[in-house]
């Protein structure tokens, strides 16, 4: 059970909050469609794997569970790509550029305060543009926010990593505006 | 100079971000509007005294200032309570419930996993209702997104508080979505 009572505490996760607070949800969910599957030159395997990974690094088991299954369903991979996230991403093959993106998430997820001119040439060095060092940085910080919000309300989580198998799809491919809640499937 | 090439310079903070990438900016400046303004039990100057508190444990330095003077402008009090702040609020006088969710507040912007249930009592048996420690959670989660953005793009901040005087009326009393942006006023 959250620390607050909610309208429906069969939901998991950020959706029984949005749920109980629909001021705040419009809000933080076109923010997340925005910044995971609105125009960017990074795919959105790339960005979803970067809010994972931040996710992890929060250790916030819902949001990391979740959007690792998005960045797989995304990138054609199967689930066991969460604990490879959890391993470092060392069985993955990755592009020099998204290695550096997610060497300035992690940096990001500490502080903001931690990232150095040094990180971002190495990043520019690998390919990255300018606007995917400016996405790399909002993902980080916004996922430093869902985390808290999610964690910090002490919502629940499904622990397996199967039981988000078909929410990653729904992300992936209906996004984060859809009327129904993707994520509600996993209590029907 | 920012650490990536903004539109204009000379633009501080989040403003110069917002105005780099308006496609993101929509969400981020609603999402501020609807936390610090929106409708809530909690007042704005209230509101504005915990996004300011949590900007100033992550030390960002732009944030801390511009919602500092706006809280000090929702409450009328003069620009020195950016320095209580700093100092712990130590000289301004802060009900049981604010004490309480600022308490909240300092969890979450160090983890949310660090809030317990202990913490949500006391903040009941100061007055606390749930969708007032909900609101602070994601105020705190939120300032915690705000501060690694305009940090981790090593954005420029007006050094002198008595720079964000006017940028936090207009903050507080135009608020977020103004097509004016309120801080472009102090390059002027």
């Amino acid at each position: 059970m959250a620390f607050i009572k909610l309208n429906n505490e069969s939901l998991p996760g950020i959706v029984g909050l949005l749920d109980y607070r629909p001021e705040t949800a419009k809000t933080l969910s076109e923010l997340a469609e925005t910044l995971l599957r609105g125009p960017s030159t990074l795919t959105s395997g790339e960005r979803e794997l970067i809010a994972a990974s931040v996710s992890n690094w929060n250790e916030c088991h819902f949001c990391y569970s979740s959007h690792g299954a998005s960045a797989a369903a995304h990138m054609n991979l199967p689930i066991e790509l969460l604990d490879d996230i959890k391993n470092g991403l060392l069985a993955t093959r990755l592009s020099p550029k998204l290695e550096q993106l997610l060497n300035i998430a992690h940096l990001v997820q500490v502080s903001g305060r931690n990232v150095t001119r040094e990180d971002l040439d190495r990043a520019r060095n690998s390919g990255a543009t300018d606007q995917e060092i400016h996405d790399t940085v909002l993902i980080a910080a916004a996922f430093c926010m869902y985390n808290r919000y999610v964690d910090g309300l002490g919502t629940w989580a499904p622990e397996e990593k199967e039981a988000y198998i078909d929410m990653g799809k729904k992300l992936a491919f209906e996004g984060y505006v859809t009327k129904s809640i993707p994520i509600r499937k996993i209590n029907e």
